[in-house]
């Protein structure tokens, strides 16, 4: 197809899709004459992962890059393709945030995971997440323990088979990681609105509306 | 009690205080010397509310002082001390997002609410919020209408009865509204990293970790 096929079926526009290249996120098309080049789906692809990448998770040109390399060997693995799109996995040894002392919090949240049986990566960011809130709700007084964080947890659970079954019969593992990025990204603000939602309707029946 | 001592309970400076008490967002104290006022545990727990509101929520100290006002005349109802102190009830009429034509999302948003049977205002922001994810995610290819977001509401339910559960046998209705507000707003990024992990978990289990 010619770029500007590509750029309406992809939602990218042509002068953003010959930046992408300069930048060696894309592949240059073939030429087929001295001002023609010519994409295949293979481009297409890699092009909606780009833009998920960079236009939903709110990556860098440079991390994207990182990335896109990141998964070209690791295309065999769906759990990699979707550890390093969705961010739990880090492109590149040595990468992602710096060690920091662990917090009384991070022993909380190591025994979260075992009481779970989670087989989750040690220095996920999502951890450093659940010991940040536990140490914020501590400054307001509220004692949430990581028990309180059980039944929550056991929630998540479910949220995440639904989330995992969206992604079943992706053809193709670029396909998977873009829709990987997307759901769940873009998912996370309505999960929080039906949260919303359904305290005021449990509020409702329980104080009477 | 002392302004030093409502500064060390509520965790709020005594400038601070001092300056919510201009605003009128806090009485005075009841002057006990030309220099010197007393302060009792309704300060106390009005204090820990502002803060939740201004530091938690993230509200202006006018948008605080409305929702204090409003809350004044609904400490008789819970559920509308909830609902105020959570921002799903805007403290005064009129006030809120301004109306906009309605889409095809809110009527899908609209079907929702009727399929789950929920008790919920017609204005709520978190009903703009669900019909933006979906428009969201049209445009990112991804057809999910409501019934696809109906199972995360049924589990959204679950999470609101937690939720709920968390605020029961608050003594005072400033004091469930304070911890309502912390709970909601502090276990967002929680929620949403306990769905990382375990989308991570649920990956590993059926792609092998």
């Amino acid at each position: 197809m010619r770029i500007s096929e590509l750029s309406r079926r992809s939602g990218v526009s042509v002068p953003t899709i010959k930046y992408y290249i300069r930048e060696e996120l894309l592949p240059a098309g073939r030429l087929t004459s001295p001002n023609q080049a010519d994409y295949d789906e293979q481009h297409l692809r890699r092009l909606r992962l780009i833009r998920a990448l960079i236009g939903v998770r709110g990556l860098s040109v440079d991390a994207t890059r990182q990335v896109l390399g990141a998964l070209a060997e690791q295309q065999a693995s769906p759990h990699l393709v979707l550890g390093l799109a969705l961010g739990v996995i880090p492109p590149a040894e040595g990468e992602g945030t710096a060690a920091e002392a662990p917090t009384e919090q991070d022993g909380a949240v190591d025994a979260l995971v075992r009481e779970l049986g989670w087989q989750v990566y040690e220095g996920s960011p999502a951890r450093a997440e659940l010991a940040r809130t536990m140490a914020g709700l501590r400054e307001f007084g509220v004692a949430l323990d990581w028990t309180g964080l059980l039944p929550y947890a056991r929630l998540a659970e479910q949220t995440a088979r639904l989330d995992l079954d969206a992604l079943e019969g992706a053809p193709d593992p670029l396909e998977m990681a873009e829709r990987a990025v997307v759901l769940t990204t873009l998912l996370e603000p309505a999960l929080m609105a039906l949260r919303r939602l359904a305290q005021e309707d449990e509020s409702a029946r329980r104080h009477g509306g």
